[in-house]
């Protein structure tokens, strides 16, 4: 794994110890940390104690990875532009959490609910032996698993987005606290403009080897509020043919995810709930649900201008970071895209 | 001033003791403070030391106020609706802050530097000598404030908006700390509601005796955030002729209330401020700006959806409540409606 | 279990669901709630979700419960004074997590870590068939488990503490959010009387069928801090004899629960942990700690006043309410206190 | 002024722009700001607006400030420790709050209503023909305001406090939202080694032409908690002699600044104010008292282990620095101490 050392590397670290189908052999960071253990390395920030065994692990500089199957990013974006072609050139695969190749024309910005077709780009990637696979901006999950079954059902013409994102998703040492505490930020530089683009690429499809990607527009407008963890996403629909608030919401909660059978060790069993009550989600009481990695949805209901309205949440550094990363990890081994590693 | 216990009601209390044009006679509330002095009836929540004087009033009950000239109403809703107009017809002019009356066929829902031309509704009222004005609900006062330019120059076909609501909006004790501390809750029961009707009377004419309310459809979406002042809103808006962003910005940073030469005490100099930076503005730095009266609005930008984006920011229990209903009351002095009691 | 729908009753019924001992057949509270599905009587607070089975059963009155072999109560104090003798008398053990009869001369004030031996008060009582055991104040419980392994081996002469205390402790709605967001309160009404009088007894013996408090004098002062879970908790202590800060830090360390043979289903593996860190305890990364459980112990150093000072974390809903009163109804069942009813 | 770009900056530059007595002619800070405009090498974080023609003044480099008659100094305390003694043997009156040089033998630590009298020690300095005066750490101040009265009154044996800390103490960026959001923190580094030593400087006096401290031991033990502004803190006294309550209230009550004829400009009227109500004081509604100058006590009530327990709260951004910075500098003016330069 490589930034290990960050608030999402953390939440890697946690899962990927004791997962059923991966082993975590190596933790890379900056040139900083390496040579560190890595409980000396790390501001550890969970509540679930950091395993002794992780914690004694030497912390390796993230230009010397190169004995892994598969590579687990969460760097930077500047630093994972330059890093991840060069490792995957070495070989392994490497499932990104940055933001730096999301848009990129053959790599898969990948949902495994949403778009795993998307893995046969992989087929046209030119980084050697190895590959690349990314998850979208921790609100792009949240929004585009609310949108897939309307877009399946009823197609989208226009999508208003305002977010009321956790400090968590800033990482550590992130927001001063003198700057969020008790007030709320109306910027989150580079946010809006990601949850503008990505969701068209994970709603559209691969025509002849490239990305064909959904039409629609998006305008999103972020907030920062004091909340730790969960993202909360109010969104306005126009959707593409007429449909009442009943079945809007009937096809949210029937909708299943196409990799069910899969049976991913970190899927959820419904990654989209719907939630009866009114008053939520809620980040404090919701956004943990099955372990960070279901999208709540709620107030489903009609809108004065488009046609529906809804508010989201999503658990923006698991199911949007480094839970997403795991899953992603998880499709491709179970697709067979790892075959060749574990010969 | 009736509901004078509340948070509304201490606002009030703080900006009518030494008001240059009023003077604070009689403070009342429910039965349960009657009889108390004021001091001992409300838990006093605001940095700025309670005044001796006024601490030793003794609180009437709200059924027995008749020898005021302007009743200041900060009432909740079902006892306004009751008693407000049972008020007016003793003879005072009620200025309330209640959403009761505000949608009423002929009660004005007024902002000063909007829409002063309705205070000729007054004289088709029924309540006797009395009369009755209302102000908006607390965001709806910042969202009007900065819709107004646009709608002048530009007209306006559809708004979408979410707010970032502060919890004094919910009075005291409101919210409980176990449901914010840390959280956002993403429904504010009635809220959106106001958002979505108020507007268009408030930016509507008055025509052959009856409000003629503008035509255009706003969604909105409520949710509460853990600040104590400050409504945070974002919009998107659909202008009715294309305009650029500095076109947009130039009318906002141009407009000029048209009571300005009336000098009302309580009126800021700027009803509505374009801030330099795009990280404001935000409800810590920006919500005081002109003793809680000035609208601040940030980020102006193009919208991929709609034409127009940007945040504002409104004091909601200025603003967007008490300072509001004083600036309502200097808008009858200074226009003569309150005449006959001076004489 | 009576008192169920508040927030401590909330917590027991997590931990009595599925208990390997005890089955949850009753939950009573206020005969306001009487009648309904506990899921509608409730605001259910806790992130995981309430079971089903539970959310519909009907929610008895509190007064009558008759039929139960344990009953728990999480009433507030003055229900508790009047209810818990009269349910005694019809024969259940009752298991208090209420102040109201803690300090009785006859009920056992219990920390089965501290003072398992106060259960032969139970021979004394004069409550007809059944009985009565308490659990401390959610503080007290911090500060006793602290204070047990430096009784026992220096004695201790004084105790000045000053606690930091999160707001679930005042249960839901409880503290309004305007009055502790971004603020602390200086007094916690009742706290500190608690804090001041229920360690002597913790710590005190059973001679000749009478409590004999433990002579030693504590001087506490309450303070309320936006936290949600996990009370703070700065001590000074005047040691019996001299000990070095080795020792001290040594003899917690080593401190074994007395019935840690009896293997009961909620004792943690350590009701007392040393952190290494001095940035540590903190109620965000620690309260949780073996399912909030154990108490936390920091920055064991000496006092230029006292001895020793120290820093202590207590789960104030769990290890200081709902787990402390499950706990000590195990104790009841693994000392066979409980053998009647399960014949 | 150096050190201008701070938080503590920030507040003096709020304090001396239009002060009656000083003239804002320099700013300056690191060598990373120095050629800027001070409102672009600042991150301006108070709700007042920062004037322009201060905005606009360009930042000199601390170590080419050489033309002022007082400096004063909000720099961090190692740039302090090597800054201060370089710029007085220049010639000025460096009014410092770094906590370099507060306990250095020569150095006045002063409060203007405590020890004035230190001043003389400025007679016995060897910075050249330059001076330096030092205020005391926040808490400090607020502890040794309201202990003066008392140690007058009936002498002082031991101290027991705990604070509860604003996050504004660590300026900006500061704490991490991630690490108190929620949450607080049981260390403070160098905190309570501060409020451990500088009381006795400053209630001792001076003999001979050397400090004499006062005799007393404190016991301090620092949280920080998610409070913007204003420091709470936990006093138990033991008293030189038995003492009543209502003595103590009396003669905190009665205490009357010694410089109160000079008429200092940034004097409160009351450097310490009893609150009546139990509540308080709390950080919210009580640390801007008098323009955050008057320290606010409460809960004054007798202690089960010392004498004397109460609740200290001090504006620890202003009477904790940069209020206490130009109060020192307003007594050096009344004082003579400052004449040669106005000469």
């Amino acid at each position: 794994m490589i930034g290990a050392t960050g608030t999402v590397g953390q939440r890697l670290v946690r899962r990927l110890h004791d997962h059923p189908w991966f082993e975590l052999t190596t933790l890379a960071a900056s040139s900083r940390s390496a040579g560190k253990a890595y409980g000396e390395a790390t501001h550890w920030l969970l509540p679930t104690a950091l395993p002794t065994s992780i914690a004694e692990m030497e912390v390796r500089d993230v230009h010397e990875v190169d004995d892994c199957d598969v590579v687990f990013s969460a760097l930077g974006s500047t630093t994972a532009r330059e890093i991840e072609p060069l490792l995957a050139r070495r070989g392994p695969m490497v499932v990104s959490n940055a933001s730096a190749l999301r848009m990129h024309p053959r790599v898969p910005l990948l949902i495994p609910e949403v778009n795993p077709d998307h893995l046969a780009m992989l087929d046209h990637q030119d980084f050697g032996s190895g590959g690349i696979v990314t998850n979208p901006n921790c609100s792009t999950v949240g929004l585009v698993l609310s949108l897939k079954p309307l877009a399946e059902a009823f197609g989208i013409e226009a999508v208003q987005v305002t977010t009321l994102q956790a400090i968590s998703g800033a990482g550590h040492p992130g927001v001063p606290s003198l700057d969020i505490l008790g007030n709320t930020l109306p910027l989150i530089p580079g946010e809006e403009e990601k949850l503008e683009t990505e969701p068209q690429k994970l709603l559209g499809g691969v025509v002849e080897g490239a990305f064909s990607p959904a039409v629609f527009s998006v305008s999103a407008q972020a907030n920062r509020v004091p909340v730790v963890d969960g993202h909360l996403i109010s969104v306005s629909v126009k959707l593409g043919r007429e449909a009442s608030v009943e079945e809007a919401r009937s096809v949210i909660e029937d909708f299943r995810s196409p990799v069910a059978d899969l049976h991913l060790p970190s899927a959820p069993r419904s990654p989209v709930v719907v939630a009866d009550d009114d008053s939520r989600p809620q980040p404090k009481l919701d956004a943990d649900r099955e372990d960070g990695m279901a999208v709540t949805i709620g107030r489903i209901r009609s809108c004065p201008v488009f046609d529906l309205r809804y508010v989201a949440l999503v658990h923006n550094t698991e199911r949007g970071a480094a839970g997403a990363a795991v899953l992603n990890a998880e499709l491709l081994a179970a697709s067979g895209r790892l075959d060749r590693f574990t010969k």
